[in-house]
């Protein structure tokens, strides 16, 4: 569980990818979706140490590799251009060579070195990039003006809303901003999914500090999140910071590194709700919390089994206290537990104790689940770990979405 | 894959439960459901080979344990009585010494000892059984008048079809029957499932041998099935085999113990499809073939992964020839594959070829996904081992039916 002490961190909900100094921001359309945007760019006025995290999927697509390429010369990136609707992935050498171009374009456009520009794409498989449309796009890039939102947008597939966020906190007495964006709504899993997030922040940071930050704190949020198990082949996340604040490189011998680092999950893990609540179809936000398990590790995977179960999810949907299916995936977990220990609740509301039902009533169980905010809690009473996870109900709405996605 | 040779077996599609010799089975309501069938026993007129293979779930039900001492005993059983509405899981200690009451009741009622009883409950979770109910339906039992129809009907919950089939083949020159039963429709998962299967048969087979291949056969069937990724609580397959036909015990020594593998092989293949077939809400029975894997475990590793993607399962549902999907869930199997080999075909259709689009018409690939029988076939050109594995597609019912469950 991520711990942040409020008075440390303020929390600004209309942040952005660019509330943090010196970080631009736009999105336009460029003929890849039928009307909404489409194309986005994030620019920083000076190169940035740069960090990312990729999806596990072997079937990683083009862009990825190419970013990767990007960061591996110096850790350091200066703008990221993203299209949505076409996912460049499958998409053989010539993807690659459009992905390579993309990147060469931008840089050129920019004035950069082509190693300090990240690229990023997201959405079918399998088509290659119309590269008459992005060339025209990157044409229209205009890196010093701002408008965070349109570049919000422009990162979106089957998302029904834009996902960004912004914290402060002091460091060095300086006010520090970390901004964050992210999309995701389908082919969400742990372990990286159709989602993308950026986060932005005018502190400057050492590059590897800021990588084992990146992965620490995406293993706790980003990977915690599940709409449906499926686990896309363009998954990022992309951490940028410029320094603009001018104080000494935070890294973990840094004296406030412990307050960084809180901010730092904390935009992480509103972004990762925000994409759970806003799963395909979703009518609810689910949050699985599970405590006292033997090992971290442990009380993930019980938390994961339970957000992923199409069971759980429908029962949630249906506002059915239905505790039977929550006992049946931690059971099927493959975590060892004491079936005799175990306690569920939905919210306050004690369902199970001991691995027992518990008295409560059905009517108070149902008006809980009724709410947008459900809380499942699950004490093992094995140990003292503890794991959260995030997702949201299976609908109607989920099956129709993409039981015609391409139609 | 199980092959067997169609000349040795012949497949008998109305075959039921009791069509191997000195078998009986009936099912009558005894009030757990509001108007079908809901208690079923089984019978073999002499003690038979007994071998049952169980839920992996931490929170196993009752019954099983109780099935489990008395197969423990001797590996025999004769009889096996079975309600379905309620699971008695999550029971504790009154749910075990209501398990205990029923074998010892049934013992009681047909006059044999109690180690000869199986019993298994099948239905909603944390409920205890109505022991009033129970106890006079096992009053009720005719062991010696057959009625397998009512058996069948009387262990199914969600299931919309009964499933049963026989085989027969020719052992020592004897006509060998084995016939089979099944229930199972939605918390179906590999490694057992809310699903419960019974096989019989008349050959005499050595008890150890009938328990190995029983372990072995249920991983390439029942275990390669999915519905809804959510193993259950009480999942059980059960072989029987009362040696009726006087043949010389079966076991790996004996020189016709390859055809009677085949033959038990094809009642659970055959039971395993009519799960997927009847799952909660489907549609179409999705087959999944990998071949040319690196070893048989990876092959089921992906096979399961690609039958257990909701993306694969909403595509099929819509028929769109979205292969991406497929691509995604190979990709996210945590099997390492070689992106760059990957062929992918919709039945007799080409989509992908070495990880790339195949030309293909969109309309031929429609038209072929809205057949109610779908193979996805994957090659993976890294060896030369294959896997099958059987679900079905994910649709508005599946929402419908498990939002609604109890209410």
């Amino acid at each position: 569980m991520i711990t942040t002490k409020k008075s440390e961190i303020k929390i600004l909900e209309q942040g952005h990818i660019t509330t943090a100094e010196g970080f631009y921001a736009g999105g336009i359309h460029c003929g890849l979706r039928r009307k909404k945007l489409d194309f986005g760019w994030l620019y920083s006025e000076t190169p940035a140490a740069a960090a990312a995290v990729y999806t596990q999927n072997s079937f990683q697509a083009a862009p990825l590799k190419v970013t990767q390429d990007s960061i591996g010369k110096n850790q350091t990136l200066q703008a990221v251009v993203v299209n949505s609707a076409n996912a460049n992935a499958c998409t053989g050498y010539i993807g690659l060579e459009n992905a390579y171009h993309t990147r060469k374009k931008t840089a050129e456009k920019l004035g950069i070195a082509e190693e300090l520009v990240g690229v990023a794409s997201t959405g079918l498989i399998g088509v290659q990039l119309p590269m008459e449309k992005i060339n025209h796009a990157i044409e229209q890039i205009v890196e010093m003006e701002n408008d965070p939102e349109k570049f919000e947008e422009a990162i979106l597939t089957t998302d029904t809303v834009t996902k960004h966020v912004a914290v402060q906190l002091e460091i060095e007495g300086k006010t520090i901003t970390i901004g964050g964006a992210a999309k995701g709504s389908g082919m969400i899993h742990p372990n990286m999914a159709t989602m993308l997030a950026y986060v932005t922040t005018d502190a400057a940071v050492e590059p590897d500090a800021l990588q084992q930050l990146l992965s620490q704190t995406t293993d706790k949020t980003y990977n915690m999140i599940t709409v449906d198990g499926d686990s896309s082949t363009n998954d990022t996340v992309l951490a940028m910071a410029n320094g603009k604040k001018g104080n000494t490189p935070l890294s973990e011998h840094h004296p406030e590194w412990e307050k960084f680092k809180n901010a730092f999950a904390a935009v992480s893990k509103i972004l990762a709700k925000k994409i759970a609540k806003d799963g395909e179809g979703a009518t609810k936000l689910i949050e699985v919390q599970v405590m006292n398990a033997s090992s971290t590790e442990n009380a993930g995977k019980v938390a994961k089994a339970v957000i992923s179960s199409n069971l759980v999810k429908t029962a949630i949907y249906g506002a059915d206290p239905n505790w039977g299916r929550v006992i049946c995936a931690v059971g099927y977990s493959e975590v060892p537990v004491d079936p005799d220990k175990v306690d569920v609740y939905l919210g306050h509301i004690q369902v199970v104790a001991d691995g027992l039902p518990s008295e409560f009533s059905e009517d108070e169980g149902t008006a809980y689940l009724e709410g947008s905010q459900i809380i499942v809690k699950i004490d093992l009473k094995q140990g003292s770990a503890e794991a959260t996870a995030w997702g949201c109900d299976l609908t109607y709405d989920y099956v129709k979405i993409n039981a015609s996605y391409r139609t």
